[in-house]
């Protein structure tokens, strides 16, 4: 792989978050699942933002988010997704580069607005997320960039992608392309509700086309209707090249062939917001995974990047993770 | 003034924050001087912002930061500001209306974009602010409401706003209206350079409308030319009703009459962005003002706001100030 240009290219939905504390009664009078995220509609989107509090605006998307990240550890990084050209495209656009991420997927210019996700923060900073896809429907085949994708070394992609016929149509093309170009594809399984709906075209996926795998233990449980770890361990390892399950306030675990390197969560002074955690910590395996850092370093750089993003409101590191490493 | 519909009216600049960190080589770079407000037109905030960092957007504007800070220690506030029909404008105006503010100047529907701070937070937490006015320069005397003005207690006027001419044709017609209607005019005078540019009429503005006034150790020393705040005391002392001197880390002054109240800041565990704190403080002391509190009370209530604002990115509460007062 040291013939590539970028050593991790994320593909996924490109979105602002709009980021707003809130009880737990408001989710209840909103039938909001806590901790989880649902798609919703304009009218819904429209409907919720009014009734949520004073709000912070943040550049998010899951793999954009790990990406963002990946650029933080000064990693060479590059992103595919899709925006309107409006201003929270720009904001997205803006948040990549300056990071020194390759970010070049056209903007639409007609069609619906940029994707906003609103973020409903619970006093235990537990995150819930409602999301409008908005111009993300719109990402297609066309948007994969064959030669971005065969000069980087690992290709990113997340599971909330997988949803969109003509994303999940990119999805495929860019883990094919990557893979014939004898590259890396990663991908993340995001939330226990994609598993649900595609399980089976999860683990054809998986099967198929996954070389590193990010879950976390409910999205196990989901994808193994088991909520056994080791049992799924063994399953991965035989699938996968790396598996790494997250596993909130524990740490972490990751598997390769038959070793099993459990990692600590990193200490925090403050837990504030947790959106964002599961992303950082793919940010951080996947710089390591990028510098041949062994599989415990790998979980250590995540471990780091997930307690610096949830120590902050929004999703995205603050302080550079270069410095933190 | 127990009739008053509104305890504290703003009248201020609409403003959404776009908050970055730099380093000192980057203000340098950029001719900024540190810790101040610049005035820049649309092509140096679209060069400043695409050189800046990835950036979290957050409402904002001085008048308004204290009014949202008024909203959130519970008191009864509106606003008059003016944003364009835009994603930034309905922002703001979601961030205001969130908490409860009372906010109806109607948006512009052509002309400049809502205004917006490019803030460049250094390491040791200073902020440097450029300022695109955007739509506030469309703020005319015809968005003062005098109904409004007549139905609020205090009308709290910023001193960034006395700048664009029919700007401070609107904030010499909302003093004339409060005045006239028996109500109380609050004024902070913002930044020095504002003091500096406008020196003479700022004081003649003291003289003939002002009964409360904000003000930071700089400011006093433009106003006057001299560092002595003992002899600028007894000066305002004779022009104002009330006076709040604010000194940084050193807390504040509160003067009314022959009372000199010293008031301490609020002790804080980290120190992460000085934005809003001016803001914040002033909601505290006005909030107090309108529940009738002493100036030592009002002081404290200042300084724990200011202490809140300045442990997070952006210059608005993240708790609810009636909680920590």
């Amino acid at each position: 792989m040291s013939d590539a240009i970028h050593d991790v290219l994320g593909v996924g939905n490109a979105i602002v978050d709009i980021i707003a504390q809130a009880d737990e009664a408001f989710l209840q009078l909103h039938d909001m699942t806590k901790g989880g995220m649902a798609l919703i509609d304009e009218a819904r989107a429209h409907a919720l933002y009014a009734d949520m509090g004073a709000a912070i605006e943040a550049s998010g998307g899951s793999a954009a988010n790990s990406i963002a990240g990946v650029a933080s550890f000064g990693g060479r990084a590059a992103f595919i997704g899709k925006v309107r050209d409006d201003e929270f495209g720009r904001i997205f656009g803006h948040d990549l580069t300056s990071l020194g991420v390759h970010f070049t997927t056209p903007p639409a210019t007609d069609g619906p607005a940029t994707a906003r996700c609103l973020v409903l923060v619970t006093p235990d900073a537990q995150r819930t997320m409602n999301t409008h896809l908005g111009a993300c429907v719109d990402l297609t085949p066309a948007d994969i960039d064959a030669d971005l994708v065969a000069a980087s070394a690992i290709t990113y992609l997340e599971g909330y992608l997988f949803d969109p016929p003509a994303a999940k149509e990119a999805f495929r093309k860019a883990a094919t392309i990557a893979r014939g170009a004898g590259r890396k594809v990663a991908l993340t399984l995001s939330d226990s509700f994609c598993v649900h709906r595609y399980k089976d075209e999860f683990r054809q996926l998986i099967a198929d086309h996954i070389d590193i795998l990010f879950a976390n233990e409910s999205e196990i449980e989901a994808l193994y209707g088991s909520a056994d770890i080791d049992a799924a361990a063994d399953d991965l390892a035989a699938q996968v090249s790396i598996a790494a399950i997250t596993r909130s306030e524990k740490g972490s675990l990751l598997i390769s062939g038959s070793e099993r390197v459990a990692v600590a969560a990193a200490p925090i002074d403050e837990l504030v917001d947790t959106t964002g955690a599961g992303d950082l910590y793919a940010a951080g395996v996947l710089f390591g995974l990028s510098r041949q850092k062994t599989l415990a370093e790998c979980g250590r750089l995540g471990s780091l990047a997930a307690a610096e993003v949830i120590q902050h409101y929004g999703a995205r590191p603050l302080q550079p993770l270069a410095t933190i490493g």
